[in-house]
């Protein structure tokens, strides 16, 4: 079950590397035994596990064993809580040089660093506006090529006869183009599937997913998803651009690029998690802007999903880097379609202009509304299960790359070969009238001057058949064809999320949603009533498709103001707002969202708001992970070199105390210090008897420290030499010399809040003589969550 | 000067009553000498900034000691910090009461308790539509029915002359209306003055403003409003609707009302600083809601001014009261309008409709906007310097009632008598036409079928002259108009604001802003060019809306939501960025916002969101107070009550500590106790010898604790005789066992973010055998701000 996990996970390439770190040859000169992995590793982590193990009480206990008893259909590989995931490190860690150089700072130099901060959300605004227009750009062309091809090819074949050349043609097509966009996921940059929300939302989260932010999974993204949506999947664009935005943040603010070797020696400030993280949620706001032209629902949706502390000044960086970045898709969008300064095309999808006046509801459609809103959440939690079912036959069956690959290309052609049969089958014909909007009208079995309905929802990319949806005039759609389309496009949306290709999920919710609820506005209006009221279907469309959405994300406020500011209209605020939120009751009612069902399947250690309800029974005691491998202030390299080397302990932080000389009481806490901080040292051979020795010695700086950062070398790849493991290191100017600490009888919730409203890595744990008792990770806060039978441990696994 | 700053203290009736507790018969057994205020009050004081003085490095200290030298034209009241204001304790208190009352809740109760809150933030929303409404209504009617009497009274005698009795009774009838508003003010609620946004600030932040959310404050507020705007102040109404909705949300969610002393015995999971101050946040945004139709911008609001940590279901309730509230507005206005069920007027202020045609901006027309935004900037430091000057003028000068009610009558008849006079010598004569939106058309002396533009701008309730400037016809206002109206009523507002009178900035502030905006967009209509894009003023008339309020009150990202939605069209979200971007730094430079200036004159210790950038020098030991008093886990009842009693150090929290028998070692920390807890349980007489005399007493419960608050009896109330002076107290149960605790060495900074994230009240410093050091609080972070010259240190003062 383990091993089915691994294959799964988002960075399986982090995990080659992580061996090839183990056969690189020993040069630290620390005994072989010490850092192979040893059999006995499951066995070090039961350890950890039976350390903390809570003493659950009674009725809950029998509650739990009576869930273990039972049967299970399917494995529970999201009971598992990864122990491979680390945290960020988003507490600054405040150690004598860090002090140094910020009171060595002036006034000036602060307000410097201010101001570089809006300079680079600027910049990150910008360079996702442009990406965003690079896809639009990319996938108008490449589709409108497609879609010409093929249509030529059917005119050419309804005639003649023999249109199944044409639906070979198409479905050889798609799944040629998608292949190649599954390709370079699956073999190059796995960690590039899906839309990467559930990777941005862990990054801002404080997980550290290896290569989620890197130069090289950009450009497989954005290739990707171009091939995707050309490729005809039943697929957005909107997805990827937020993770999209958080990789151009995280590469602009660090002034460098590892992957291109390149080092401008600027912005070498922001290089640590912390300043990091605030960029990154500019970024993905700044995706969210460009994809939906929602600037405010970008900045909440980086705080819904990231933001531990608010801050005004942060908050309003976030907003600079979303408006720049829509307005420059805008404004480049603008010259594209020459129509330069015209800038109504704030985002990739743009729900077009709801009049006013055909927007207006009345005060009795409301309960209509709520009953659409559950509706969303019933189909937006079948959604989710049928789709968490795939994902558990992906993770057993489909694990190697061209496995995905062949996949992907199967989808494709099924999507391409469905498609093609619904439009030759149906006979829902409309005029086609003197301004049509639609861009590849099929006539197919029409008659002259009528083009097949069907195929306007089918033969086209998902964003122009949502607008259609929206805006089409009362009777385009005969509710059969909705019907049908409903039915196929949901399976088929369903069977491509989760496939390796880079690819959303808004849009094909949306594009659903639409479409039953223009069903449910066209029934509406065939009720014989007085009312024209019900006369716009589009209105219902709309509804839909934000109960249709919500039910499959279940985001909450930033939702609503995505929707509200693509409509471009505020009046439907109260109505969104109460749809989505029926839909998110009804929908949690079954199942989770669809994020926070794959982020649980990566076994990751994901911290919620608050601790669970009923966690206060538990206290720092029973949850923290003990005993605590501590370094004293001044260590001996050998021991530390053994220490980083042991991987039956891979702690990423030490407690660092001091001996009151003479006696043997334990030892008091006076510092925490992390693994990348010893490595560093060790790199730099900061060792006392090499200072004293060589008086001139350069001493070691935080630009050391920010240079290694953050890809801090292992610790195989550093030579130390038996002579050296007899040095000794003194810690006392590096380690963070305050380290937060709770006593052992805080409650868990209070552990918890300290912990995820400070962003904390480690929390020492302190008796009440301030001797280290313990340590609190992410791990021993996100075992605990409520599940039906009361609160549930998940356990921990070295996958 | 300390006096000075007592007079317009919001709370001066809780100084009043603290007087009255001191005139109070002791009852409490202890000496005369200990609770009396002694002349050495001041030395106290002293002390305590003594003992925290910071040794300055030189040349800061140079810095400081020329500023001290130089001479000061006014008196520095904002660099004393209060002692007065309380924190309010967004920290649960763990107590071992509270810990079994969670411990015994089960699932189904916190889903309760969930259910609960969403059904108070439903009413909180509700309630605070309807009083929305209520003004809405009383305002419209009275204004009506004044300004149809001044009308008549003008036509009347336009043609025999004689119009000076019309300014008489114009001013006359002015007056009355605002002295009945001033009168109820200033003699019942004085805390009800201004807008409350400074107060709703402070109370967000975390700071006890004394009788600030009582039902009274609500009545007077109300009633002040209806009679300021009726009176034909350059006020608004809107502002306090924030007020009002922060008042009704910390009713409701009490489940009792003391002034009323009902207690409807439900919500008293509630009574308590955290959840409570949950719910003023929802009310507030529901506030902002109903009065701006921004149900988004409100919840941007409440998170800009209060939260300190996110929460995604926070949020969620916050806006589902916001929308609640906005549609309860607007249904009920719908109602009074007879157009039942059209909901298009969702708050107090409606800019009405911009159509998409007029509002489209092209991109040359962005350094314009910039360029008004730093008009609006430098017009809104203006405004506030001179409001500084004259709030600390009425604070010599102006603090008795009965003066401040003069200064509003006179106030009031100045208004009209400037606004009759331009309106007489304006000949500005516009044509009246059919679908003319003027609701009192002025003919004065323009000929037949015209009306004077003028008396637009002047006989009308603000609200009704923004839109008219925003909406009306290009051609409708001259140029000299405009700026003479411009002129006159900046110097009107700024006169006003601050008058013993509930009534809000914002709506000047947007009349001013829109009348020179509009005079701006039709001086570059006279530039001769080809485009038409100049044509329609009615958008710079928006813009300089947004400049000059931006510049007055510096908000952010929630102004801007506010912005856009009032105008209910996103495609303006760039340019009113933009705008306000540039009006605060403009501003930002010269003085800070309004609001700020009067927290700031109020002496509150408000922390903002960080600690100043350059204070990484200063260490928790320099900033905590210390000595600090402990009181014994199990304590002498007469200690406790000296303790209480003793005036010269009124603190508020007491560590307390455990000693290690028979050893001489300073005692070790085991918990934190407040003085409320303290007060009851010396109430409820809860000693160690009376339990054990008296096997079948009722334990102490949490519900106790939850019937006193929030208003805890003052010691001097309680009374200990000498016999019962002699027992002991058991705290063991009470206090928070896990109090937050930091290091000597913690930096400022790391200190205050433990202290703003988490919310807290009091911040234990413990030295590395974690006996206690010292205690921060919040004025002990308040007293650093970065002035013009470094970091500066306010002054303590007991006003």
């Amino acid at each position: 079950m383990a091993n089915i996990t691994k294959k799964v996970s988002w960075s399986s390439r982090a995990d080659e590397s992580g061996a090839t770190g183990e056969r690189t040859p020993l040069l630290n000169g620390s005994e072989q035994t010490s850092h192979s992995r040893q059999p006995s590793e499951g066995g070090s982590v039961f350890q950890i596990g039976r350390l903390s193990t809570v003493d659950l009480e009674e009725e809950i206990t029998s509650d739990e064993e009576s869930l273990r008893g039972r049967p299970k259909e399917i494995p529970h590989t999201e009971k598992l809580l990864s122990l491979k995931y680390e945290s960020l490190d988003y507490d600054n860690i405040e150690n004598q040089l860090f002090l140094e150089e910020e009171r060595r700072m002036s006034y000036m130099g602060f307000r410097c660093l201010e101001i570089s901060r809006w300079v680079v959300c600027g910049l990150i605004g910008f360079l996702t506006g442009l990406i965003a227009c690079f896809i639009d750009i990319a996938v108008e062309q490449l589709a409108g090529f497609k879609y010409q091809v093929v249509k030529t090819n059917i005119e050419k074949f309804t005639e003649v006869g023999g249109l199944s050349i044409s639906l070979l043609l198409w479905a050889v097509l798609n799944s040629a183009i998608v292949m190649l966009g599954a390709i370079i996921v699956a073999f190059f940059e796995p960690i590039a599937a899906g839309s990467g929300i559930p990777q941005i939302k862990c990054y801002l989260n404080g997980i550290k997913i290896p290569r989620v932010v890197r130069l090289k999974t950009l450009v497989v993204k954005v290739c990707g998803v171009i091939c995707s949506v050309v490729g005809g999947l039943a697929v957005g664009k909107e997805g990827p651009m937020i993770h999209s935005g958080a990789v151009v943040a995280a590469g602009v603010s660090q002034g460098r690029s590892t992957s291109l070797k390149r080092d401008f020696k600027i912005f070498e400030y922001f290089r640590r998690d912390t300043e990091k993280r605030d960029f990154v949620s500019a970024g993905a706001a700044a995706g969210v802007s460009a994809a939906f032209g929602a600037p405010v629902g970008g900045v909440l949706f980086s705080l819904e999903e990231g933001a531990s502390f608010w801050n005004q000044m942060l908050t309003w960086r976030i907003f600079f880097a979303s408006m720049i970045s829509t307005f420059t898709l805008n404004f480049f969008l603008s010259i594209y379609h020459n129509k330069t300064g015209d800038l109504s095309s704030p985002g990739l999808i743009n729900f077009g202009r709801f009049q006013s006046d055909s927007v207006a509801y009345n005060l009795y459609e409301i309960p209509l509304f709520i009953a659409m809103g559950a509706i969303g959440g019933l189909l937006g939690a079948l959604f989710n299960i049928l789709n968490y079912w795939l994902t558990i036959f992906r993770i057993r069956y489909v694990h190697r790359p061209c496995l995905q690959v062949m996949e992907a290309m199967l989808v494709a052609a099924v999507t391409a070969a469905v498609s093609f049969t619904m439009i030759y089958f149906s006979n829902d014909c409309q005029p086609l009238g003197p301004e049509h909007t639609e861009e590849y009208p099929l006539q197919l079995f029409c008659a002259d001057g009528e083009y097949n309905s069907m195929a306007t929802a089918f033969f086209n990319t998902p964003e122009r058949s949502v607008r259609s949806l929206f805006h089409n005039q009362p009777g385009s759609y005969n509710p059969l064809t909705l019907s049908l389309f409903t039915l196929t496009y949901f399976f088929l949306a369903c069977w491509t999320y989760g496939l390796a290709v880079s690819a959303g999920v808004f849009i094909p919710s949306l594009l659903i949603g639409a479409a039953w609820g223009r069903l449910f506005g066209i029934l509406l209006a065939s009720i014989p009533s007085n009312g024209s009221i019900w006369a716009d279907p589009g209105k219902y469309a709309l509804i839909g498709a934000a109960a249709q959405l919500g039910g499959i994300v279940r985001m909450t406020l930033s939702l609503t103001v995505i929707m509200v500011e693509a409509t471009g209209n505020v009046t439907y605020g109260l109505p969104i707002m109460l749809v989505l939120m029926t839909a998110k009751i009804v929908g949690d009612y079954f199942v989770e969202g669809l994020y926070d069902i794959h982020i649980k399947l990566q076994s990751v250690p994901f911290l919620h708001w608050d601790a669970p309800a009923t966690s206060h029974w538990l206290t720092a005691r029973e949850v923290m992970s003990s005993p605590v491998t501590c370094l004293n202030r001044i260590e001996k390299v050998g021991t530390i070199v053994d220490t980083l080397s042991n991987t039956s302990t891979n702690h990423n932080g030490f407690p660092v105390v001091v001996q009151v000389s003479g006696t043997d009481e334990p030892a008091k806490l006076c510092g925490l210090i992390l693994r990348s901080q010893l490595i560093v040292l060790l790199k730099h051979k900061v060792f006392v008897e090499l200072a004293r020795s060589r008086l001139t010695h350069r001493k070691l700086q935080l630009k050391d420290f920010r240079d290694a950062y953050p890809r801090f070398p292992p610790i195989q790849s550093i030579h130390v030499s038996q002579d050296e493991r007899e040095c000794m290191m003194d810690l006392t100017e590096f380690m963070n010399a305050t380290p937060y600490t709770v006593p052992q009888e805080t409650s868990l919730p209070r552990v918890f809040k300290l912990f995820r409203a400070l962003g904390l890595r480690h929390l020492v744990v302190a008796d009440d003589e301030n001797r280290v008792v313990g340590l609190v990770t992410r791990k021993d806060l996100a075992r605990y969550h409520l599940g039906k039978h009361g609160l549930e441990e998940l356990q921990l696994a070295q996958t």
